[in-house]
């Protein structure tokens, strides 16, 4: 996956042989489940623990919806009482439907049939949702979106019950209700089956499996090829669209993980519909690397890196990601790594796949581990639209981890955060990436949709770690721009585990800017854990402002920058692109080298700034211009130059310990003393970092073209550094 | 435990029979191993799990320690690099003696000699400490109190290798080591060691070990009977005095934690050398009930209430937490509810009573869990100066415990926080007592001293949960004046699960004002969680401000008070008694019940108060006038009222879910509408609580003289109630 930019493989052929209806007895279950699946599942009852606690778990939940009334509640509120019934609802029928296939009980079927008469009877008086926030709005739920999640889980239930109803309540059912929902969908929202989004895969899937569910071929084709059944869009073509040749998904991790589910699902119903497509081979499987590349966006306790519009808490724990990896276990050959996954995930789907995965932890030798590495996935359909890449050093237990993103804007939920950077340290969050304003279906908070602050602060250039020039955002913050251009990679090398290096470069994100980031992680002896090299090079005719923050996570403990605090009255930081939220704690000029000292779950990390005097230090905190207590304050410390060309050339290192049950602290003093840039050309960047005992490193970066085999030397004071490749590290 | 005052028990006789001298063939080790203890200990490795890792983990300390040159640093720093050197020394000392006795190599033997010797060369060249921050200053540290922690250690070190040890090296140290330091002990500071108070209780410890190592009569008698060996001071009598008859301990449970180990290693060389005296068994069991009621006062993860000057991280997997547990379990009859702490802990002591523990968690059946109730302990010696009271509720899983604090001041490092309140669900903190302003031996934060903020802020009354009076503190923040008075208990009952209620009196914590605060932890099926009540009774014939905060932990959801935000420009709450302390992020005032939900760890909590327009409601964060960012910025909501006599009466409810993995959440909003107070006289309280459904309770609370058996009738609006006892809820 590293390497340059990728050749869209050739789409093979899709061949598609369509039986005539009249010559079908289909065979059912046939969505998720096949009929061979519950054959296993039945023989395999009492024998998986994983297993056993799936079908638990859903005769749990159905113990007790079985024995409340039915309701189905006229549609009100987005994320209240009757948005969450109808959610529950649907997987309460797709698991009743599930578990009437493996007990043959048929209480489980009368639960699903007589809760579809209830919408059968009820949908069709049902008008648009009054909480519609726009034209993308449903029947049941505000936004289509959760509209056909519902038509994904009730396809499931209906395709269990089918052959154990009677014609005349089918021909409710299916008259009354999913074949007006089916035709709601691609009359009314035919623009979002041909969109390629994720709430468009969520309608193909929604409308190919209710397609597969009655049998008809118009519905599947439209699903797979589009409304024009053209194949420029539909199913098969958001496969090519979505993802980087890589796998990686263009709204980041946490969409991913959102996003794979109809992916999954539908390919799941696909591959027992149609096997001779062979999806899951489709580009050169692409939905195995979509996984793989969503599970690399993680940190080692699971959770997805909160790139864009990412809520924190989001982990390999969801639904989501528990069926994903199931699946892709199963259809792809018994990776190992994933077990690992599946390990922490501490549970299985209910379905051939999930059972699959149960029977391979049981009777495979553990313990089994998810090879976490140092990677790089490039981003656009055809992979040249610049990337994100990973650092890793250590082990699991406790592993440092630094991410740069230098993708494209990643869709309506990208933020303006071109060579942003994340850092993970020993299972914490070191420099954090905000995430989102939302607080996800809790209604008082502006209905548990994302905040109006996520567009004010979230997306904003300053709410992250990269720089922001002249106090506004990326591209001004101006979306069909940003959309329309990317971050370049410049080179990403992580052979050597002892220096990983990685580089992007971002041009036009200001008129008349240019930008480089070098990142790299080096291991050192004398060092007792991997630091952290970022050197931001900026480049321009002209002066402009230039804002770096670090939001850091922790207490702030030292700082050797003389500071007048903010501490009687506080004002914020500007007024526009997000400035209005930060508050201004403090402010001073550096004066050397500028280090700022913070403790978090039981280590020291300090921030080296090869600062000087024309450098302002900012201590500010989120959390101004916020009357609704929608954000989180937290700090960062900003560094701010006015210059034309410049560069910030930093040092994160962690070291020490805290532990305050022992009462025991040592080293909350770094090593690191002086960080200085060398030279600045267009051909190089060099810096000098000094530290106690013999601590002296220079470290060079090449700017103009990447090339592993070019010899460089510049010339700073006298002397001559040369090196061949893209980086060096000297060492004294 | 519960009940009214308590009488002292009359100190049996201590039938002191010493041994001449010329008598004596000492039979070494004696100190915390006695020499059956050895044998034990060599018999039982490699049999018990916990204790074998207590070996390996002392093997592996001493094998760095061993191959390290012995560094003696010169003293310096008061929680830098020769503060903690000193403390790894005699940790290593005292871990490379028990290894001796247990493995018989010499090189641990040949270690603590070595180092001895080295201290033996050092210590006479050392003065006072150059960071002596008062007298109670020692040679190697910058406080008596680590000094006296060292000869603690080293005593049980120097008992380990006595008999291996060259009689001419026995010369060295104890001539130019040992009885000095005994000497500056009991000459310069024999203030401390008739000091009722942990630092006198670590000297009296230190002395009669090295004592009874010495076999100095002189000494012993010191350390048990005082300086004058009159009995009015020393050991025996810290024992009479630092504890209530319950086992309280007046610092609180913090300070409980560490004031127990010298309690406990005293006690063990006591009942090592002089059996006799019946160490154990003094007091009714009292150092039993001390360590039984600092674990009660811990939460279910086993963190310490964080009452009075307390870090919030210390739990019972602190090492004196780990020692105590294992000499009460061995000393007490084998209590099986300490195997609960025992488990959780993860590891056994050293010695003769970790291999008890060991033992015992291997062959007991468990799984063993500490029978956490809800308790009253008095506070004082004779257990009649007020108390503290802990109400809980539901399984360890899934707990809400409620903490009133109506104490004495709890000496120098008490707060001024009479009938504060905390309050703990579901494993978090939901009501916090900030604790201390400290990084406890983080050097560039004040040395890791309490910080100055903990004065000026974490002492305050407007720093807890609790009324603060005009801006001021309780007995305007004069300790002399504070540590005279203790608040009292009202009532204690606990006895229905259902209902439990607890009420307490402070008077003259201002002039002229009178209060009383009852709380009551309700469980009603109608409600998912205990429902906590909170009435709060001033009494006053002039006008105050009354300041009620509720420092509530976790994200602001959601309010029915309009407000104003100060989002904009931020500014303090005051200028003193903590108040400068303050930002105020909103005010406004309160209409009708006054209603503030806020979101933690996946529940929703609402605080429902009897506020009307004459409340302001203000929203406020920790953090102003704080330079040197050393205290946390954590919110809270306060009740401002300007009135003669008043009660703040409130309703803590827990309710619903939000699950961000499953992306669910319902139950936003709480059951409890209103809360309104029907009449509140000489002789009672009485509040009504209504809500959706058919909730409307009545819940009245006796102001009088407690009595379970009294009868009283009220008179509200034509009605009149009636019930017999101190409190009464009536439900429709």
């Amino acid at each position: 996956m590293q390497g340059a930019m990728r050749v869209i493989g050739l789409a093979f052929l899709l061949c598609v042989v369509w039986k005539a209806e009249g010559q079908m007895q289909v065979k059912r279950p046939r969505m998720l489940l096949s009929a061979s699946d519950v054959q296993h599942m039945r023989e395999s009852m009492g024998k998986y623990a994983p297993f056993d606690q799936a079908i638990d778990n859903a005769k749990k939940m159905l113990d007790q919806a079985i024995n409340r009334p039915i309701d189905v509640p006229v549609p009100k509120d987005a994320g209240g009482y009757t948005h969450e019934k109808h959610k529950q609802n649907y997987k309460e029928m797709q698991a009743s439907g599930v578990l009437f296939q493996i007990t043959g009980d048929e209480r489980y079927a009368v639960f699903v049939r007589d809760m579809l008469l209830t919408y059968a009877a009820l949908y069709p008086t049902f008008g648009r949702h009054p909480k519609a926030a726009s034209a993308d709005s449903g029947r049941l739920f505000w936004q289509t979106l959760n509209e056909t999640v519902w038509m994904v889980h009730v396809a499931q239930a209906y395709d269990c019950i089918y052959d154990w109803l009677k014609p005349a309540d089918r021909a409710v059912i299916e008259g009354k209700l999913l074949r007006p929902m089916a035709s709601f969908f691609t009359v009314e929202h035919a623009a979002t089956i041909d969109r390629v989004h994720n709430h468009g895969t969520w309608m193909v899937a929604a409308v190919g499996m209710i397609g597969y569910v009655l049998n008809d071929k118009n519905l599947v084709d439209v699903a797979l090829y589009g409304t024009k059944k053209d194949k420029k869009s539909g199913f098969v073509r958001q496969m090519d669209l979505l993802f980087s040749p890589d796998g990686y998904y263009t709204e980041g991790a946490y969409y991913a993980r959102y996003a794979i589910m109809p992916f999954v699902l539908f390919a799941q119903a696909i591959e027992n519909n149609q096997p001779e497509l062979q999806i899951f081979e489709y580009r050169n499987q692409i939905l195995k690397k979509a996984l793989s590349s969503a599970l690399q966006l993680t940190d080692v306790s699971g959770r997805y890196i909160p790139i864009n519009d990412a809520l924190k808490e989001m982990s390999i724990l969801s639904p989501e990601s528990v069926l994903a990896t199931d699946v892709t276990f199963q259809r792809y050959g018994g990776d190992k790594g994933l077990l690992g996954i599946a390990q922490k995930q501490g549970s299985v789907s209910l379905d051939g796949a999930g059972l699959f995965v149960a029977r391979a932890l049981q009777g495979g030798k553990g313990p089994f581990e998810f090879p976490y590495e140092s990677v790089e996935f490039t981003d656009g359909a055809r992979g040249d639209e610049g990337g994100i890449g990973i650092l890793r050093s250590g082990p699991v237990s406790d592993q440092s981890m630094l991410v740069m993103k230098y993708t494209a804007q990643g869709m309506g939920h990208g933020h303006y955060d071109r060579l942003g950077i994340l850092f993970y340290d020993h299972g914490k969050e070191i420099l954090q990436d905000y995430g989102s304003a939302r607080f996800i279906n809790v209604e008082p908070k502006y209905g548990g949709r994302y905040l109006p602050e996520n567009d004010t602060w979230a997306k904003q250039t300053i709410a992250h770690n990269t720089v922001a020039v002249d106090g506004k955002s990326h591209y001004s913050g101006v979306y069909k721009i940003a959309q329309q251009n990317h971050a370049d990679r410049h080179f990403f090398a992580a052979s050597d585990p002892d220096l990983q290096v990685m580089s992007g470069k971002a041009e036009g994100v200001y008129k008349d800017v240019s930008m480089q980031r070098t990142v790299a992680m080096v291991c050192d002896n004398t060092m007792p854990n991997p630091v952290i090299i970022d050197v931001f090079r900026i480049d321009s005719k002209s002066e402009h402002q230039y804002d770096l923050p670090f939001y850091y996570m922790g207490h702030l403990v030292s700082t050797n920058v003389p500071y007048k605090a903010c501490d009687s009255v506080r004002t914020k930081l500007g007024s526009s692109n997000g400035y209005q939220h930060l508050w201004k704690e403090a402010e001073g000029k550096a004066a050397g080298s500028s280090t700022v000292t913070w403790l978090n779950g039981g280590r020291y990390y300090s921030l080296v700034n090869a600062a000087d005097s024309s450098t302002e230090v900012l201590f500010t905190r989120v959390g101004a211009s916020d009357p609704n207590f929608n954000l989180r304050n937290e700090p960062a410390v900003i560094l701010r130059r006015n210059a034309s060309s410049t560069v910030f050339a930093t040092v994160l290192e962690s070291h020490g310990s805290f532990d305050p049950v022992e009462e025991i602290s040592f080293g909350a003093s770094g090593n690191v003393k002086e960080v200085k840039v060398l030279a600045s050309t267009t051909e190089a960047t060099v810096i000098e970092i000094n530290g106690t005992g013999s601590l002296r490193w220079i470290f060079a970066v090449v700017n103009g073209e990447a090339s592993t085999e070019a010899s460089h030397s510049i010339a700073v004071g006298g002397k001559t550094f040369s090196w061949k490749g893209n980086y060096w590290l000297w060492k004294k």
